[in-house]
């Protein structure tokens, strides 16, 4: 039985997504304005509820790391707000598109559409509440949002803001919806909710990845977790190697696109280890290594199969001595979560056997798998990054967010 | 428990997909040319093995339009045959793409790229068996096959032909797999096999789509059911109107774009409904109506709820008289599948609305719902006609088999 409170937000949204998909982009523009004017008038009221999820956090014990993902400052609002802005400025995709004719005159427009109604699930992160709903809503889609419960005391307020200035500026009512209730049932039912939503993206860790992709029937965007390799050939240049390494590795140790595992050359092992390892050394990054690498730097801790399986997400850094591009390429076959893999080479053929051969969304030559991000692609915001292979791969900015429509003009046209 | 041999095909797809991702377009159009001089070569082979799963059809008391679905004729394999080469001339989109490069030099190049291993799952028709496999192959892909057990016979010898002349033509072993035990539980765990599918795409009725939508882990795309509707506004041309919905009806009825449900204006119902009421009776269409068509057709039958919900897929046609466009929008916005829909006006502005504001795949003007098709469209090929909104909608042809990599050329980038 689904909760009938559920069925209702899912009517709403489906209602409100009919009217939505039409609205110009100068409406959808204007909402995204007064929703941004909104949140800095409210930021007191946002600011008081936050502490008091950031309090329940601190009590129940919560790893500080997740307690700052949590905390909101007036800083962060002012800049939650400007991104509301900046995405009105962003291109809409929405009416883009081709056009041609068939020999017996039908004209087929090819039309970009709204994707209607996208459910996000995702942690205990209150700017996600925002970005979610201010993506989905420029790009024609009614958003039905289920945050961290950690959360719920700012999302109510984030969300009732913005919901009601949207509803104020003219959008339909029913565009961003809230699920408050903490109850996980709801968001099994959500998965399943196949008569009222379109989508489902879940953004988060592999665990709730995993739940998502196990349970939903309703077509899902896996986004998120991120095995990144890179490669040190005999033919790099360690002008470049070394500090790609330590950037892919510690410029944010936390996120989906930082390396885990550097696969390196056997011809060069012996002189490349000893300098990347001072490198790590220098910032706090421990080495799980294998054999090899062991041999070569003592105070390497041993390897296990856990370290090329899991992402560790942390100052933690595997390394391991591969035969060559061979053994990379391999390697990568066997571990890689297909998010981003980089080489490191002078060598023009081996670069571009890797770029070919390597499954992933993004394969690097001589760049920080960092890179990997709908921002610094240039896509001007992002709502994740797919690690699947259908309908969006890698970073997923405002085109993703919507779908096609065929807008097919006759004349009294029959098939033969 | 996952049946090993299952593994085995698994496994097996994965690694011919590592080297069929890299094939150039020369070894695989040279090895769809082989296919179909080999299916040729087996002609007497094919229509033995046809033979026999005919004759088990006709003594299980099948029905005759499914036995005919599945009977292959001399003729039927040059079709097929040639269906290979038409293929092979298409245009290979792997490797097409576009690049741009950011301000700090980065270039990023996204790139056209396989989906990788392919599983489709369909009914008992032979044809499906080569042309899927065709259409894979072309686009880079591996394709696991897993037809009606009616067509067993048929298929392992299609399979075995067409997957030996490929081998042969030089791709990997394993590209093209059949799954020849009937046991349902292989589709069940076909669908679950994340490890080793990375899309799974089932063509046949809404009961297989709705069990693989229901049951699979791995990403899907639904195709098929097509609930169509023609909207007869009060300023159609009836010179427009009566032909393409008899087309759409009458034409080929048992297809997801085939009309299942009539709106008609009030305004022009009294007029308009005794002439489409002659015409479809000249056909042999029945009617199904609602109180007030069976008002003005007194040879209309009733209409019942399901017959605004379910295809009747036959020479059976539903008719509802509606106040207006409005009234035609709520009706489809309530019924439709999202398949095929169409208006027939001689009004710009209603017209314009209903493209605008029907949600579906194709929307149509003053056309027969039947272009809804991969040819049709001018696509050359067709996998099937998605009815879901990621990834891929309506007629999907080589392009829809694939997916993006991007690839990034660096020169030592980190990100600050």
């Amino acid at each position: 039985m689904i909760f009938p409170e559920l069925i209702e937000i899912g009517q709403k949204a489906k209602q409100a997504a009919r009217q939505l998909a039409c609205a110009s982009t100068e409406a959808k523009n204007n909402a995204l304005i007064s929703m941004a004017e909104a949140l800095l008038k409210s930021e007191e009221e946002i600011l008081k509820a936050n502490g008091l999820d950031v309090k329940a956090a601190e009590e129940k014990g919560l790893k500080k790391s997740l307690v700052n993902r949590l905390k909101l400052t007036s800083a962060g609002i002012s800049q939650i707000s400007q991104s509301l802005k900046e995405v009105a400025a962003l291109r809409d995709p929405v009416g883009e598109g081709e056009v041609w004719t068939r020999p017996n005159g039908l004209r087929i427009q090819q039309t970009r559409v709204p994707l209607g109604v996208v459910a996000m699930i995702y942690e205990a992160r209150p700017n996600v509440t925002v970005d979610a709903a201010a993506l989905c809503l420029k790009s024609g889609n009614v958003v039905i949002l289920r945050g961290g419960s950690e959360a719920l005391e700012s999302n109510k307020v984030l969300a009732g803001v913005i919901a009601e200035a949207a509803e104020a500026g003219g959008l339909p009512s029913g565009c961003i919806q809230l699920i408050t209730d903490t109850n996980r049932e709801w968001v099994q039912q959500l998965m399943r909710l196949n008569d009222y939503v379109d989508v489902i993206i879940p953004r988060g860790g592999a665990g709730l990845i995993e739940t998502v992709v196990q349970n939903a029937t309703v077509p899902v965007i896996e986004t998120g977790t991120g095995m990144c390799h890179a490669f040190v050939d005999r033919d790099a240049d360690y002008e470049k190697a070394l500090p790609i390494i330590i950037n892919a590795k510690t410029q944010n140790p936390g996120v989906c696109n930082a390396l885990e595992t550097v696969l390196v050359d056997e011809g060069i092992a012996e002189n490349f280890l000893p300098l990347i390892g001072e490198e790590l050394k220098k910032k706090q990054v421990e080495i799980k290594g294998c054999p090899r690498t062991c041999e070569l730097l003592p105070y390497a801790l041993p390897a296990n199969e856990e370290d090329w399986v899991l992402e560790h997400l942390d100052l933690i850094l595997s390394i391991k001595v591969v035969p060559d591009l061979d053994g990379a390429l391999d390697h990568i076959f066997q571990y890689s979560t297909k998010h981003s893999e980089t080489i490191i080479t002078e060598n023009y053929t081996k670069a571009q056997r890797f770029l070919k051969e390597v499954d992933a969304a993004a394969v690097y030559v001589n760049a920080s798998t960092r890179f990997t991000d709908g921002g610094r692609f240039g896509f001007g915001a992002e709502i994740g990054i797919s690690t699947q292979k259908l309908h969006a791969r890698g970073p997923m900015g405002l085109k993703e967010l919507t779908t096609i429509k065929y807008m097919v003009y006759g004349d009294g046209h029959v098939v033969k």
